[in-house]
């Protein structure tokens, strides 16, 4: 890793927002904020695994920019994505007298930059907000781009909505403290960039032999994959057909989340079986180059991710039928025509039970 | 009143859309909206009163144009801008099998179009909604302009979003089964435009000695205030400014709504009080014409609205503390130069107390 700092900037017409990535950016965030918020306060929402560790600091540094500080902290995990959850931060907010001119703090991974995006679009009708990911995952995709929402008990991401946030803080350090679990969780997403967009990005993973070795150029890495993100969300903000390309592995993957009822596998983990099953059902299907579901499977395992599962035609069906990116009886496939290259096929949802 | 069709078109960059109104336009509704869809489900959002009256109007022509028609009624009243029927709806839609292709229906008044409207924007981050407002209140003000929210039990409106409808039809038909409560309540927002943009508006308010001559010229009123908040919402869709003359009467009419549970006075009974206060307001501290409070006063009595009543300083001080318009300590109050001119004035919460 280096001290240096990476900035990109995202393109919306009136909804620009700068990413900055830097080693201990966490300290400086209070006087990043302050740049884009007047606000009198602050309010920080982290969860219990991300809080104890990161929420001190952020607070002393919005402190020192005059702002005050509330810290809500929700337990870790998926779960907490939820209506309740939703509500508690509604109420904790106005108790703390939250308005339009102040500002919501996102401190955690991608269950907490959902939730509180989605709180933050939708309280007094669109409170600022800001993204401070702190993990892989977060850092690479769910943090840029707007895409905000809570869970229904029918399925993931049911509720939301495209808010952007007004600036997003990366600092690498905070991956430090991740799990292994949680560093291949959001390595699959990274994977995934490659297979869609970069043979370069791809190969450059497979050259990858330690956490060591992974960490040393993770500041690349996660520059590189917000870099493709933010080409992908300045096309198609709200999602109406190019962003598609992001869910290449999710509809498969999504219907694994669900069989396991979001216990057994992470996102990631999800995504990358979710991947194989793309590459095969492209391989089978003449669209994809043989051998390229062999070669992600090989990526993904040295990452320590899962790239099998049994999975109910129920679970599928089911899954891609509230699939958001469905339209009537159709479904979009996504695919890989080789590593680097990706391809959107309409289909009959029969079709892809066979 | 007559057959003749009026439109109007809102022009918001990427979201334009129109607005009709024409006696008997229910009738014909299927056709307009399958002019802006080309789905194959509609979802029919209505209340229990109006349900029963209008639903399967709407439901008949849909269903000539080629939809799947499912209605989901909520209980007629405020109330039902609630977290359970926000919720209820969310499932309903996803049971129905709702996409992003589809097309949601706002069949009745304020509560109907805000609970149905936010519903719309925020299940899979926004599916395609229309308004087809049955109240005069709604005709004039809430069906146009995108302000969709519900309620917590803090207060009114307080989590909401900007979505705009990709269509209202209005007919002024719906307007003769309205109770007279009904009507008074939306003739306080009539009076309200006249009062913030239209001298002449005011004055052919004045004229008007009866029910039958409101009826006779309810389509060019209808009109005439569309018109006004099309210029308003053009100006300011995100409720940063501009918008906010809308809001005369209006702090003083939630501290009022609030203090008697939202149960004793309609919304347009006590913004028409509120009316008044701020008229008085504004002549106490010079910056109203004199006698301005006094003719306001006279008009809201000709459509039998209520002008007085007792307000404790502790509840208006809980309304404007969470009023959105608020920032910080500072509130916004809007105030008249005279009849048909509109003044914002700056000022702490406390001075209002006085």
């Amino acid at each position: 890793m280096s001290d240096i700092m990476k900035s990109l900037q995202i393109n919306l017409p009136g909804r620009e927002y700068e990413i900055h990535i830097q080693h201990g950016l966490l300290e400086k965030a209070g006087s990043y904020l302050r740049k884009i918020s007047a606000g009198n306060k602050a309010t920080i929402v982290t969860d219990s695994n991300v809080g104890p560790l990161y929420a001190g600091t952020v607070t002393e540094s919005l402190k020192k920019e005059g702002f005050s500080v509330q810290i809500c902290q929700v337990p870790a995990g998926e779960e907490s994505k939820c209506q309740e959850q939703l509500f508690r931060l509604y109420d904790e907010m106005l108790d703390f007298g939250m308005t339009r001119s102040d500002l919501v703090v996102a401190l955690g991974g991608g269950v907490v930059g959902d939730l509180t995006g989605y709180a933050a679009a939708t309280l007094l009708r669109g409170i600022p907000f800001v993204q401070i990911p702190t993990t892989i995952l977060s850092q690479v995709d769910s943090s840029v781009g707007g895409k905000v929402a809570i869970d229904l008990p029918k399925g993931k991401n049911l509720v939301g909505a495209f808010y952007q946030p007004k600036m997003v803080l990366i600092d690498p350090l905070c991956l430090k403290t991740l799990p292994d679990r949680n560093i291949a969780d959001g390595m699959a997403e990274v994977i995934k960039y490659g297979a869609i967009g970069s043979a370069e990005l791809f190969s450059f993973l497979e050259e990858i032999k330690s956490d060591e070795e992974l960490f040393a150029k993770i500041d690349k890495i996660v520059y590189t994959c917000c870099d493709m993100k933010r080409k992908v969300v300045e096309e198609d903000e709200l999602d109406t057909g190019g962003r598609m390309v992001l869910n290449f592995g999710h509809t498969f993957g999504h219907a694994i989340e669900k069989e396991y009822h979001y216990q057994t596998y992470t996102h990631g983990e999800a995504v990358a079986i979710g991947m194989v099953m793309a590459c095969e059902y492209g391989e089978n299907h003449g669209i994809t180059e043989p051998g390229t579901g062999k070669r992600m499977e090989q990526l993904l395992q040295s990452f320590r991710l899962p790239t099998r599962v049994a999975l109910s035609k129920e679970s599928l069906m089911d899954a891609i039928s509230v699939d958001k990116k469905g339209s009537g009886n159709e479904i979009h496939l996504i695919l890989l025509t080789k590593i680097g290259e990706v391809k959107i096929i309409r289909t009959g949802k029969e079709d892809v039970l066979q």
